[in-house]
């Protein structure tokens, strides 16, 4: 078979003490283990991180997918935090370490001793990186918050469903991996400002603001309207004009849908000849935004009348290649299945001791291909390799500490 | 004014030249302009780059809100791509840039004659950077799309709105955003990489490819239950147990909502205290996960009653203050005019020659502080800034480029 990833070094040297769990900061750690940083997970010995088992496990699989997907290309060590000697090992890797990260509860790294101010003084180039659900001077910056709380809070619901009907929230989970996305930029900055000068940072991203972010789309319409922006249910969140939406398709199952936008006139005219509809090639009912707006449900009609009558997949093809942005609405089983994925290495079969099993990889290609996946790390798999590289730990040393179960 | 940002030089000294326009390119500069690169845009001496034009303006802006949210802390020139001239003066700036990146129509970048082989020959170290719609090996390689075609074609529809409806599109702009920060994540490990080995990379991402990443999730649910991830309304990709969801508040407006997650059981006992209802810890038809499932009607309306009487933002104190994740549903205005935002420097007030502005910055801090906005450049404003320090040229050697419209 032909090659579809390949390892990637970029980040080579560069060591991550990972203290996250779930997916915001399990999201960041990953992306870096990508490209090649060190990253190595801190779990509880006993239960490992709560994303392991929150979800539920496929037959015969030791953790959840969800870690299988958050946690690739990682390390995995077991400290117990409650005992000092586990605080203390924890320390010890921070003076090694160029990247700390966490996303507990708010309170809980300091309470463990192990805030900024403990880690700066062991180590002060040291990278520290927190994401939290509210930031620091917020009203609610105490509140427990998940991937739907941010998104409830940072505008992203309000925004999302059909007119009219109560907000939805988006399925992806853009509070946790969009977040995580954000902190792996500015501890890349940080470690490239490093590189020359040494310095340390502290970095603190909160969920419900990075959502703010990713909705500048809908303040744009805010600015000009000057009213709250909608939910536009397939539409846009700047309500851009007909057609833009989904059409309905052959055979009418829950995602037969195909995605067109025509706004440019050039695009009009195009999906008109695609359709068979030329004779309205410059009708004044809808050579304009302005008019096809006021002539929606013709516009809707004419096209719904064309795709009804075609799968998703040919409505596509059809449009597409006539040069209008189109798409079908493509559900998760049909991308996991689509064999152009895993060619292109934007899935990949990775390797587990439990069985293989196929995953998104990181989808930018370096020089041609994406950095190859390893799998996920069983609970404590890395303790004698990185408390030996890490700490000059013998192997005798790391059995003591199994022996008390501080690892 | 208290301070709440603070310039970052984090990318001090690295140049970027920026062909790209609309969101998805733009957003990935921007993000490296935040942290302090030189990022230089390069639009049409005419129209400026479409975003500036494609959107409404306010009252008085020479340009698009959107263009002001995309486009902050970078420079303008301006050149003419149809000019061999003009792309001369490209290829001379590609010699001494860090980074090229562009986002143009597939195909479009090579037929310009700035396609990779070319740029890479003028400089091997170069990091050359390329968005496009659907992935190099795609069925659809050459289709052209937008944000709304890549969440049709990468599943993120397929998983947003109401069961038993058609799909909606997530409000964010999550194919342009989301995809310009997997880039940025990617230019940032190729720089890093480059400090120490001079090694350029050729970067490339798709938009479709790049929503996999944010649909994780889904693919969890997929692998656990063997079926595609169905759409969940307000819950979520993974059918989170009930409560997991909007409550409607006082008085019943569109976003009168609170998001309220209680899957844990110390969480569900927490939320039966903050609601006054006691007398049900303990109660067997609620004390699993399972068992609310089974009850969920049950659990709703007991919250309802409660919510229906407060509104969104007593209901998220009370509850979250009691220790459960909670969230109001906020709109685009209620979060523009929250003032720990502008304190927090999430929001920033931005001085602009067509006046001032408020528009969100990058929520991480560093030491404490945001990098703080400066405004998006007017179409050409630093022609003699750039033309001199990049390429060494006179003011007049400008003003003659100026002279025969090449700039």
């Amino acid at each position: 078979m032909e090659q579809n990833a390949a390892p990637l070094s970029c980040l080579a040297g560069i060591r991550v003490l990972d203290l996250t769990q779930f997916e915001a900061g399990p999201s960041c750690t990953e992306a870096l283990a990508w490209l090649g940083a060190e990253v190595v997970k801190v779990e509880n010995p006993k239960t490992g991180e709560p994303g392991r088992s929150a979800f539920a496990h496929g037959p015969g699989r030791p953790d959840s997918f969800y870690f299988f997907e958050f946690d690739a290309n990682k390390k995995s060590v077991t400290i117990d935090l409650k005992s000092e000697q586990g605080l203390s090992l924890v320390k010890e890797m921070a003076k090694r370490a160029d990247v700390m990260i966490e996303n507990m509860a708010p309170g809980t790294i300091e309470r463990l001793g192990l805030g900024y101010g403990v880690i700066r003084s062991l180590n002060p180039g040291i990278v520290y990186a927190q994401v939290k659900g509210f930031g620091e001077g917020s009203p609610y910056e105490k509140n427990l918050a998940f991937d739907m709380i941010a998104q409830a809070c940072g505008g992203t619901m309000s925004i999302t469903g059909e007119p009219d009907r109560p907000p939805v929230k988006p399925g992806p989970s853009l509070a946790d991996t969009g977040t995580g996305m954000l902190m792996a930029i500015s501890i890349l900055g940080a470690l490239y400002e490093r590189r020359a000068s040494g310095r340390g940072r502290r970095l603190e991203v909160a969920m419900q603001d990075a959502m703010l972010h990713y909705i500048r789309i809908a303040f744009q319409h805010q600015a000009v309207t000057g009213e709250a922006a909608k939910r536009n249910g397939a539409g846009t969140a700047a309500n851009t004009p007909p057609p833009c939406g989904i059409y309905p398709c052959a055979p009418g199952g829950a995602n037969d849908y195909v995605y067109i936008f025509a706004r440019q006139i050039d695009h009009w005219h195009r999906l008109l000849k695609a359709i068979g509809r030329e004779e309205l090639l410059g009708d004044p009912r809808f050579e304009t935004v302005e008019a096809r707006r006021e002539h929606r449900a013709e516009v809707d009609r004419m096209i719904t009348e064309w795709t009804g009558r075609r799968d998703k997949y040919e409505a596509m093809r059809a449009i597409g290649a006539a040069g209008v942005p189109a798409g079908a609405v493509l559900d998760t089983m049909e991308l996991m299945n689509e064999p152009s994925f895993e060619r292109r290495g934007i899935l990949q079969v990775v390797d587990h001791p439990s069985g293989p099993y196929k995953m998104p990889a990181w989808p930018v290609r370096f020089d041609g291909l994406p950095p190859r996946l390893a799998p996920a790390p069983l609970l404590g798999q890395h303790n004698a390799e990185v408390f030996a590289s890490w700490l000059g730990m013998s192997a005798a040393d790391v059995e003591a500490l199994r022996g008390k179960g501080t690892i």
